[in-house]
């Protein structure tokens, strides 16, 4: 593999914040040009700095996978995928050409060489197309692996424990057609045309080997996985996870998001887990909320975000002050006292959901909520206590739904020449 | 209504480039400040100059509504609702907040005085505040309006000839629970929050005299409306419409786009007509095509766009020219040739469609497509021979499917004062 030429290529790109698939072609050639995007230098999990919106790259490679602590772009399209084979050579040669693939478009190049338009005209292109002069827009690429992809391909001795499927919660309201699955890939960008280009070729890859069992738009991040990002908003008008896990925790990080050795199977060591939930929020009733209620159940005000009773976001939430009532200040079921690290024993998530709307409800309403992706070491010792302390208690969830559910191990980041799920898959 | 503060609000918006419900918040206190936004100046279909993007504000009121000939923004949220009342003065009601609300929210201010969180705590806001702190970023809000609107408020006699129905085409797959509508509104903008959150408030302040009947996301324009902007790509990997009616073509555009006294009835003069198609693409089956099968589809190049035989994407297509076979150069049935204006006898239409992907469909694809809207003079006498013709003959047509279809009457723009629909209420 042509690593350095990758590298320059992709430096270039940040350096002179115009690496798009376009220039690309124009300034060298296609065929010259993309055979050499390979491999760019740096720790795919560094904060981005600044360049211009839409031009970054982020690197592909390091030592735990991008799309993680990656400052949270603003689109997403997750796909979850099932194996159609049991052939474990069939699915690692997949998974050598997705790698390929991933680590091309990440640079802002096409899927495969050749490409849309410079390969054998009498035979399909090597990619869609739709992205052609459209720069990389902070692509990420994250790879993961549910039970099924354990079970079809005999490596049950492999599969973690903390894998196992999430228990129900009250008020679950699950479809198992969108939940679950053998694989995931997250991507996120800034230009959706981006992220969904490069699903679109993955899925495309995968014809044979895996099929699209459910995928999923968001249109807005919310949550910031950076002390640089702003807290956004979600469909609820509320800045939640100001107290995300941030890239600049390193102590949390290590303790809260990686998987550690010693952990469960070492081809894990270094990789994280992915819990999604597709939250339905009913919007329409939330509306209808006073908006006392609506700080009420937050615990924080609604236009600065700061905890009730303090003035600014990032102040610290008192959870023992009183109010003039005697009362608690902060509800006894507010959101963020339930999801608080003080009340769950010091756990923390990494949040990095997005909203939705998937179009109407076929009953006068919007089809609308939040997309809740967070990353952690163990699911089943910090989602599975948040969240059953939240569905037992939260006052929240008189107005939310979680309609799916899915888990995956993230494998950790990879090395020069290495590919998605090889430290697994040669265990 | 207090039009002067709102003009220089809005003025200052794009002259300072930093115009957001935050900052607005923060200047002059969100009383004060959002009870003016009112008015803002100049005439709502040119072009817009360039603001730093997100920052800019279309006008609102002026010959034509915005969103038809406005530079096509990169997001979509479409929106058919369905009238829940007969009683016309219930309608004009609403219509009366919904024009409130949509000049301010394109002015970058919320839906209404108060807002999210400066009103009475103890009521619910007026605004749902997920777009706080957010610029206009371009949100045009286009109202129309569809049969039903006449059915039910007893005008039937102000109702077009040229609403009619479109007829079956062949090929059609229309879903009828996501056609049709009694009112629709486009919500364009350059940020999708900012578009889902316009018509989220719209949608809510409908409650009792409207509900949604379906409504669509699209994340990437894939029409330029104005010469000043680069042909985007369609899921198909193509630029299509590069021949689209654009906003400089004043002559066109009256003889093309804009309803002229005398074509039906008077409160409709000035206005125009949408028409909107959900069309799938089955993108798995496209993608195994040969690059020589999708350029004789299209008529053009994948890369350059150009028409077959020539060179540049503005180069004018031959289509008496024939390749070294003696066949025509350009397909019999290409694309580029049916739906050109030379074929149709002169009709074009203007463009202004969005790409989607609505999740999966349940069968290991992606549900992906273009969400067709054009706008024109007559449908009967533009849409419905241009997609007789493509239904009829297209070799696209074998690789799509039209799932939905909508007719809407768009009224003229507003002066100063008036209302959405006013034209026809009062006629």
């Amino acid at each position: 593999m042509t690593s350095s030429l990758g590298a320059r290529l992709a430096r270039q790109g940040r350096a002179i914040g115009t690496f798009s698939r376009r220039r690309l072609l124009g300034a060298a050639g296609a065929g010259a040009a993309l055979a050499g995007v390979g491999v760019v230098a740096g720790c795919a999990d560094s904060p981005a700095g600044s360049p211009a919106p839409g031009e970054a790259i982020v690197p592909f490679r390091g030592e735990h996978q991008a799309g993680i602590v990656t400052p949270a772009q603003d689109r997403l399209h997750f796909v979850a995928l099932d194996l159609t084979t049991t052939d474990k050579a069939q699915v690692i040669a997949l998974l050598q050409k997705w790698t390929a693939a991933a680590e091309r478009m990440t640079a802002g190049a096409e899927a495969a060489p050749g490409g849309a338009v410079n390969r054998n005209p009498e035979t399909p292109p090597t990619d869609t197309g739709e992205a052609l002069g459209l720069p990389a827009a902070s692509l990420t690429l994250t790879f993961g692996v549910g039970a099924g992809f354990f079970d079809k391909l005999g490596l049950t001795a492999q599969k973690p424990a903390a894998l196992a499927d999430l228990p129900r919660f009250t008020g679950d309201q699950i479809d198992p057609a969108s939940s679950r699955g053998d694989l995931c890939i997250q991507a996120c960008s800034d230009d959706p045309q981006v992220a969904v280009h490069a699903v679109r070729n993955l899925v495309r890859m995968g014809f044979g080997t895996t099929e699209v069992r459910w995928s999923q738009l968001g249109f807005g991040r919310t949550s910031s996985t950076s002390t640089a990002q702003a807290t956004p908003r979600n469909l609820f008008g509320f800045k939640d996870g100001t107290n995300n896990l941030k890239a600049e925790d390193d102590a949390a990080l290590r303790d809260q998001l990686w998987v550690q050795a010693g952990d469960g199977p070492a081809w894990h060591d270094g990789g994280s887990y992915l819990v999604a939930r597709r939250i339905r929020m009913h919007i329409e009733i939330w509306d209808r909320t006073s908006l006392v209620e609506q700080e009420t159940v937050f615990g924080r005000t609604k236009g600065e975000g700061a905890p009730i009773g303090r003035t600014a976001e990032f102040d610290v939430a008192d959870f023992s002050a009183t109010g003039a009532d005697g009362k608690p200040a902060i509800d006894e079921n507010a959101h963020i006292r339930l999801a608080s690290a003080r009340s769950l024993g010091g756990v923390q998530i990494l949040r990095r959901g997005y909203n939705f709307v998937d179009g109407s409800d076929g009953q006068g309403h919007l089809n609308a909520g939040l997309f809740f992706i967070a990353y952690m070491r163990d699911p089943q010792k910090q989602f599975v206590p948040m969240q059953r302390a939240l569905a037992n208690n939260d006052t929240l969830m008189e107005y939310i739904e979680h309609t799916s559910s899915a888990v995956f191990a993230i494998p950790a980041g990879l090395g020069e020449g290495r590919y998605w799920g090889q430290s697994l898959l040669e265990a």
